[in-house]
C-alpha cells in the first residue's frame, strides 16, 4: 500500500514511535500487532488465536493474609511449542512469530530445534503452521509456511551450510501480509490465498 | 476393567497413594492423567495436545551476572482461554479439565465465565470442545461436550437455579473415558465416538 508521499502505511502508522518500537523495543512491535490483529479477529468473528503463556518454572510462593498469592521466585522455561495457536475455520492454526534488524537475511538461530519438531508434529497432524517474519527496517512481515522452512533448518548443520534463510528465500517462498487499519498483521487473509493456491490443502488432508 | 479382584484398574493403579492424589492434591492426579496421556499420544504421533503455561503476571526479574534471569516478584492471572488445546486429525481440539470430590454434582463455580465464553467461541469456529470432569471417589472420568454444558451453564443465573451439574446429568449427557494402561485418560477414543454418533461433525461443519 503506497500513500502519496511515497511512504508505506506501515512506516506512517509508525510515526513518531518508530524508533522506540523498532530499535529499543525489539520484537514487542510484532507482538504487539499480532495480539491487536487476533483482538480484532475475535471481536468480528473471524478466528479463535491466543497467545500461549510465558512458560515460567514457579519455585517459591508466598500467600499473604488477605492478599493475593506472590510469586517470589521463579525461572523462565523454554517453550517447548510456538508462541501462538487456536481455530480458524474448524482447522488448527500454529505459529512463531520472530522479528529481525537484519536487512539481507533472517538469522535461524530464533528458532530452536523442539519448535522445529513441533512445527513438523502439526503439518503430519494436518494442522496449518507457520512463521511470521519481520524484516523490521523495511517494515514487511511475511508469512514462511513450515513446510518450506524445514530443509533450511537442515542445511544448516552442514559443512559450511547457510544458517540463515536469505532475505531473497523469505520473499519467494513466503508471503507478504497486508497490513489493515484494524488487523495489522492480516495473516488470515495470506492463509486463504496460500491454501487455496495448494488446491485446498485447508480440508485437512 | 475388571481385574479378578472386582477392583477397577484405576483404583489398582493408584494403590499405595491414592490418599496423596485424591485427597491431599486434589486435582493433580487429573492433570498428570492428562499430561501422561498427551505424551502418549504425542509419542505415538496420534495427536498434538499440549496443556497452555500457567499465566503468570511479571512484576520484577533480576538478572545476576552469569546465571540466569530470577524472577522476583509476580502473580497468578485468570486464564482467558481453556487449559489444553491442540490438534487431531487436522481438527482443532479445546478442552478444560476439572476434578471434584464430590458424590452427587460437579459444581459450576469450577468452570469461569470467559471460560464458557471461549468456548462458545470454540464451538462456533467448528473446533472440538469439552470439559473432562472427574468425580475422583468413583475415579470416573468424563468427556462433557461443551454443546450440552451452556443451557446448565445459563441456569444458574435464573431464580433457584441449580449451582451444579448433577452426577447422573454427566453420566447421561457425558462420556465416560476408558483407562487404558498408557492413555490413562483416552478422550480421543471418546471424541471418534462422540462425533461418530453426531453424524461425523468431526469433518468440521
Amino acid at each position: 500500500m503506497q500513500y502519496p508521499n511515497g511512504k508505506k502505511s506501515s512506516q506512517i502508522r509508525n510515526k513518531g514511535n518508530v524508533k522506540q518500537t523498532v530499535y529499543s523495543n525489539r520484537g514487542m512491535s510484532l507482538e504487539k500487532d499480532i495480539n491487536d490483529t487476533n483482538q480484532y479477529y475475535l471481536s468480528h468473528n473471524v478466528a479463535i488465536i491466543h497467545k500461549k503463556p510465558t512458560p515460567v518454572q514457579i519455585v517459591q510462593v508466598d500467600y499473604p493474609k488477605r492478599s493475593a498469592a506472590v510469586i517470589k521466585e521463579a525461572y523462565f522455561k523454554q517453550a517447548s511449542t510456538t508462541d501462538y495457536n487456536g481455530v480458524y475455520k474448524g482447522k488448527y492454526i500454529d505459529f512463531e512469530a520472530k522479528e529481525t534488524k537484519n536487512k539481507h537475511s533472517f538469522p535461524l538461530h530464533n528458532i530452536h530445534q523442539h519448535q522445529i519438531d513441533h512445527m513438523k508434529q502439526v503439518i503430519d497432524h494436518y494442522g496449518i503452521c507457520f512463521i511470521l517474519i519481520r524484516f523490521s527496517v523495511y517494515q514487511e512481515t511475511y508469512l514462511f509456511p513450515a513446510e518450506n522452512l524445514f530443509k533450511y533448518w537442515e542445511q544448516q548443520f552442514k559443512n559450511n551450510g547457510r544458517k540463515s534463510l536469505r532475505y531473497e528465500t523469505v520473499k519467494k517462498q513466503g508471503y507478504i501480509i497486508p497490513i489493515r487499519y484494524q488487523a495489522k498483521v492480516d495473516y488470515l487473509a495470506v492463509i486463504d490465498q496460500y491454501y487455496m493456491e495448494n488446491g485446498g490443502t485447508t480440508d485437512g488432508r
